[in-house]
């Protein structure tokens, strides 16, 4: 994958770091955010497999060192030493790197992924992972939560026509089948990934015809099996009038009418009319899809009026993730390895205090009684929470705290993907990850999974990484003001 | 490119299409969005140069013919014949694309992009084609309005780290020079697209040395004329202090620093007091960059507050969208041509009025009077307006009518792109597209630009358009109640 997947500032620290003799130095960076999205109560970790395939392949070919060649600075001469082009020209990416499962639920503040290797490279991948997990992940959750409003009915992205160019519809398309989606509109995304795709029909078919009943033959004609006919180009009601006639013709011959589908108008009120309209008729088998700008809410408000739908068409605001279309996770330098062999916590201060990192060799475990997880402890490996009971600490808000006792469950979230840069294991595809996104959520508390104040799941420091963490600021602020 | 990306309905109304013996069909489609993002009052035309790549290099290859011979009806058999998927596997596009060159300033209703031709082919490209100008239009807007906040500023793209994807970040860096982005941090977008590239220095690098001061010195000797020195690792006055002193051994050694940088907090306060110890201490020419969520809103009020700042670094807010992360724009059937080889207009209906489509071959046209436009007409290329006054009249709310002078200047908005599927010119790159935003956006009243309440630029349906779009909508109801 091209290594110019980056912003400039990682190549110009790159370069200082080369030139200062430091770009083996050991550095141990990481990646986590600071609010869950969507006001919402939980996150799936998403995005690994893309990352680790981009590190992998990470190489500055020869057209990518003659483009840093070619830029020049402020004197006009050349930004970058030939010296340095061929180090990258040399490159690979030979880092450590630890994650959390895709399809984990995740936290704010907790590591979703640790880079431990030479600062050089280590830092020239921050800006491609930060892509990566941040936009997935923001997708993946998305996705589960408008699978939760749906309640078991099915949920069919559609988002390829808004979403941010073709590659932000080809991993939204993954995220959001991740997150719980059944199928997708987008025919490359159900090549690329091996996930099922869906599709019904446009109102531009229904008026190439001379009218509605001429297009809904031609359709069902075509696909007798596989016809879905949208109903509301002209009036939805007169539509699924003449849906069940079409149906009816293709039950004489045999077929099943798949489904109708309506785009606009009031969906509660008229799925519930077509629902009766078909059942009526004896088409109780033939599914209502709806589609329109929806969105969790608007899926959660259309069930509790009693919304007779059975696939919900989702798209712009799923694949932009319409309310909050980023995920602000960051990529912070958490220690470096001293002249000694033993590694030194960093961190950087703020004055926004939320944006205060976490130090040290950052991991996470997990806590669990009786199935249900209950909290969980992010800690320094070189300092691991003894085997007794464990408090957590809240990062912003230190007077919360929690004790996981020792007698509940544990498990650790990270695991080692990469050693010095070679893969130890195979990671899951599409459908697997899926499958542990809903044995995730079934695990948690149901409050968390609220789309209205959501209940706060404790995750916070360790108290040794707690009062390690107080001691760096106390010392950096005590440095200040000398 | 491939063009399986696409939606599958796409394709099974092409099968359609195909098995009912109207592949050939003529048609005609078109693109266009029903409001300005951002509660703006002006939309940037993006993504033309993209979609032509797209369609002329559109091919079915074996693989993706594979792929669809794979996918599976209700009833188990394949979904499509194969006779339909040798039909694709011999396609190219070979359709007729009139087009409104990009940075363009566009409106409300008008059509962005048309296609006429077979309508197999002009169905099945529609996904592609609003992925995207939807997108790229979306972008280079809000780049638009942020570098009229920064008024003369340099607005630096910072955003690959929260774009949607790879992709979804090289083509918002495209579309945000375009919009009129000094430059972009994304390395790869500026060499692809030969656009400036810049950066600074994050945090990480100055936490992996043992004081600030050591890694600003370490930076700057690196690059002695080109650090940019970020300053609120720590303390952000202090910081200030410590880049000037590193400033002061440049000089000593004939260097210039060229920037600090301001990452958080009061930015107005900071910036305003980094400007004065800068320029006390004689380094009037190096530069203040501020970066931190910012946005055009966020920009004008730290203008109005004083801000002394030279380069606004914008990200996520930016290649996000962040307020409007969608251009809700629409590819609608306008006309089929009918067998007696004249053009027939069609409508779709819907509940919400501004969802109705407009019929016919469409075109725009607009004037101007001493240089300043004044109104656009959307009319039928098959009944363009008379050499005499023009009334257009508002697609949504027809009691706003304006009448543009028979003496005003003329220009057709749309120009011929693609000839049976075969390109007329050259298309303009980045830069050029760049320049024709500025001088576009000179043309127009200042009151379609502000932020706040903007101005409704007068773009309308022309008379005779009106007309007959209310005849058909009459036609149609009437059928309806019959």
């Amino acid at each position: 994958m091209n290594a110019l997947v980056t912003d400039l500032y990682e190549l110009t620290m790159a370069y200082a770091y080369w030139k200062n003799g430091m770009a083996g130095l050991d550095a141990a960076f990481s990646v986590n955010f600071r609010e869950n999205p969507f006001r919402g109560g939980f996150t799936i970790a998403c995005g690994l497999a893309p990352a680790i395939e981009f590190l992998e392949s990470l190489r500055f070919d020869a057209e990518a060192l003659a483009y840093l060649s070619s830029l020049k600075g402020n004197d006009g001469g050349p930004l970058f030493a030939d010296g340095f082009l061929a180090y990258l020209g040399d490159l690979t990416f030979t880092c450590d790197v630890d994650a959390i499962p895709e399809g984990t639920v995740v936290f704010p503040h907790e590591p979703l992924l640790r880079v431990t290797g030479p600062i050089l490279q280590a830092q020239i991948v921050e800006s491609a992972i930060l892509n990566l997990l941040n936009f997935q992940s923001l997708i993946a959750t998305k996705a589960a939560r408008v699978v939760l409003a749906a309640r078991g009915d099915r949920v069919v992205e559609f988002g390829l026509r808004r979403a941010h160019g073709f590659d932000g519809a080809l991993s939204a398309s993954r995220a959001a089948f991740i997150g719980g989606c059944s199928a997708t509109s987008h025919v490359l995304a159900g090549q690329v990934f091996d996930m099922p795709v869906a599709g019904t029909l446009a109102h531009s078919f229904i008026m190439a015809f001379d009218d509605e009943r001429a297009a809904f033959e031609a359709y069902a004609d075509a696909m007798p099996n596989n016809a879905i006919l949208l109903v509301d180009t002209y009036n939805t009601i007169d539509g699924v009038h003449r849906a069940i006639e079409v149906g009816r013709k293709l039950r004489e011959r045999g077929h099943t009418l798949a489904g109708i589908r309506i785009d606009s108008g009031d969906l509660a009120y008229l799925s519930i009319e077509a629902r009766r309209l078909l059942d009526v008729a004896g088409f109780e088998d033939t599914s209502i899809t709806a589609s329109n700008d929806l969105d969790e809410s608007l899926i959660e408000s259309l069930k509790e009026q009693g919304a007779r739908v059975d696939v919900w068409g989702v798209g712009t605001r799923l694949v932009t993730a319409w309310d909050q279309p980023a995920l602000g996770g960051v990529y912070k330098l958490n220690a470096i390895r001293g002249r000694g062999g033993e590694w030194e916590p960093r961190i950087k201060l703020s004055e926004q205090f939320a944006k205060t990192s976490n130090p040290g060799l950052l991991r996470a475990r997990r806590y669990a009684v009786d199935g249900e997880y209950i909290g969980d402890a992010i800690y320094d490996e070189t300092q691991p929470p003894r085997n007794g009971d464990v408090t957590i600490i809240d990062p912003i808000d230190p007077i919360r705290r929690k004790t996981l006792p020792r007698s509940a469950e544990q498990e650790e979230l990270l695991i080692p993907i990469l050693r010095q840069g070679r893969r130890l294991q195979d990671l899951p595809r599409p459908a697997a990850i899926r499958d542990r996104v809903q044995s995730q959520l079934a695990r948690f508390h149901p409050s968390i999974k609220r789309f209205m104040n959501a209940h706060r799941y404790p995750a916070g420091l360790e108290e040794n990484l707690h009062h390690r963490k107080t001691e760096l600021i106390r010392k950096i602020r005590g440095d200040e003001t000398r």
